[in-house]
């Protein structure tokens, strides 16, 4: 009831034809990619990056914002494309891309110079050039071989829009398919048809705001949209005590296969991966500058996945 | 009262002592280009951009955005340094800087290609050759020359403690200092010590928030930071009915010696300047595709301030 009034009333999804569209591809050009053994297909992961807004006006001026810079999703994408998966990587437009962890940012103005040499040519600065270099190259290598498809949303109303869509287009991949979300999600909106049409007043005094919860669509995802694939979502908190406690609800409460805690000020060191069996820490390697929880986070949730597609394989032999 | 308390309960600005530093620097530098009269001294206009952030809980995960590209004030700021200025871009970080107007979001990947002979070698793809290496030429320039000193603020305490700053360091000025007010600054604010530390949480039901107006600190800008200064504010509406009626309430409420009034829908097509003697509707040249509102309301804001230079510095004449 909720989900369905959820959708009905949010504003249109503007390209929905051409995002259906490329979504079909994708998954078609993968799902064609089977090997000779069920363990062998091409697996699709589905990141999710970057926080979600919440207008306030229909003319939108003001909005609620979740912060995320999406370096955690970001950082993944390359590291489940460097073990074989393909990645819809549904963002937040201006966030952190794929391979441009490490410049600054704003890339252009501040990597590349001028010379001026009887025409004008411009050059990266000699102590950004291998990253700037290397950005470019990787991402494009990874959007020209097909195995990358971007995907951006702003609003909490185009993330849900879209990411019920996807969950529909992975059906056909079964357990091979992930959701691995780690977009920080609005938990309260404004219902479309109860927002101011214009921009609110300032004369008038305090102002007061009546939010609602934004449905719990992880249920709906795990339940109607995908409910064979592998679902990974994450827990944040600035509150160390209570965050264990709010991971192993949401693990249940949505029914996921794991969920990856983690806390604001130390979620760059490290993780904790809560599945209904255990509890696993993971850090990043501090004797290495250059190293990150998404490395060792990615190859433990590979494995899992791996686990997850044989247990699948082997009940549906055995019913068969 | 209330101004004193909001500056007094905001968090500490985090570089004041190096922002500091560098307006005192730049202010010194542009004094001393004095020409032989008054009207030849160097002009400094603070150009302020972007929209402003407002905290919900301490350790910030949620906050209320305003919307703004900062495309008004990077095209002004490229204009008023073409008319000899010397310019403080204070913009939110992420915002369009000047002379990027033209490029895509992500001008990184999606302004460059590369080619692979020998070693590995990036290059602007030819259709955005010009607008990428002009764009870096340009901000360049500026920057090198000493006539554009760029400062960033995220949240309205950060804005708000900038531009306070900005006001005292161009008392010195007088009449040649301006302020061009083009941020979409927040209305309303939670004080830093009524906010929640931790997320909040999402279990209990539906979310009333209760936030105060931010004090109106333009009066304060006109009256006691730089009582001199030429002081151009904006209002943005979505309701044109409202419009006019906003921009002239504002500009005898604050002081403004002028307010530009734009429309949501229309606001890159045409503004309206406010002043006490009359409104002047400005349009952007629609036979040039490539033309904007900004040029032309750069350039009457230039003789405007000309105009007040000089009749500050016959009525100092006259005093003396």
């Amino acid at each position: 009831m909720e989900v369905a009034k959820f959708f009905d009333t949010a504003p249109d999804l503007k390209d929905r034809v051409l995002i259906n569209e490329k979504l079909k591809e994708f998954v078609k050009r993968h799902s064609h990619m089977r090997g000779e053994s069920e363990m062998c297909e091409r697996r699709i992961v589905c990141i999710t990056s970057g926080g979600t807004t919440v207008p306030l006006e229909q003319r939108c001026v003001r909005y609620i914002d979740n912060f995320s810079s999406g370096h955690r999703g970001a950082a993944s994408t390359e590291y489940f494309l460097k073990a074989g998966y393909a990645v819809i990587f549904l963002h937040r437009r201006g966030t952190c891309q794929p391979y441009c962890r490490f410049l600054p940012n704003d890339p252009l103005l501040e990597c590349f110079e001028s010379i001026d040499q009887g025409g004008s040519i411009i050059r990266p600065v000699q102590s950004q050039a291998d990253a700037v270099t290397n950005a470019i190259m990787d991402h494009h290598t990874a959007i020209e071989t097909g195995l990358l498809l971007k995907l951006q949303f702003t609003t909490v109303f185009e993330y849900l829009q879209i990411l019920q869509m996807i969950g529909v287009a992975l059906t056909e991949l079964g357990p091979h398919a992930m959701f691995y979300l780690a977009a920080a999600v609005s938990d309260f909106y404004v219902p479309w048809e109860s927002m101011a049409e214009h921009k609110i007043q300032s004369g008038g005094g305090p102002l007061n705001m009546h939010l609602v919860q934004v449905p719990k669509m992880l249920s709906v995802l795990r339940k109607d949209w995908a409910p064979q694939a592998f679902c990974i979502s994450f827990k944040l908190e600035t509150d160390v005590d209570i965050l264990l406690q709010k991971a192993s609800a949401a693990l249940e409460k949505y029914n996921m296969h794991a969920v990856v805690a983690n806390e604001l000020e130390t979620r760059k060191e490290e993780v904790t991966i809560v599945t209904p069996d255990e509890k696993t820490c993971i850090r990043r390697d501090k004797a290495d500058a250059r190293s990150d929880v998404e490395s060792p986070l990615v190859k433990l949730l590979v494995k899992m996945h791996t686990a997850y597609i044989l247990k699948n394989v082997q009940s549906q032999g055995a019913s068969n």
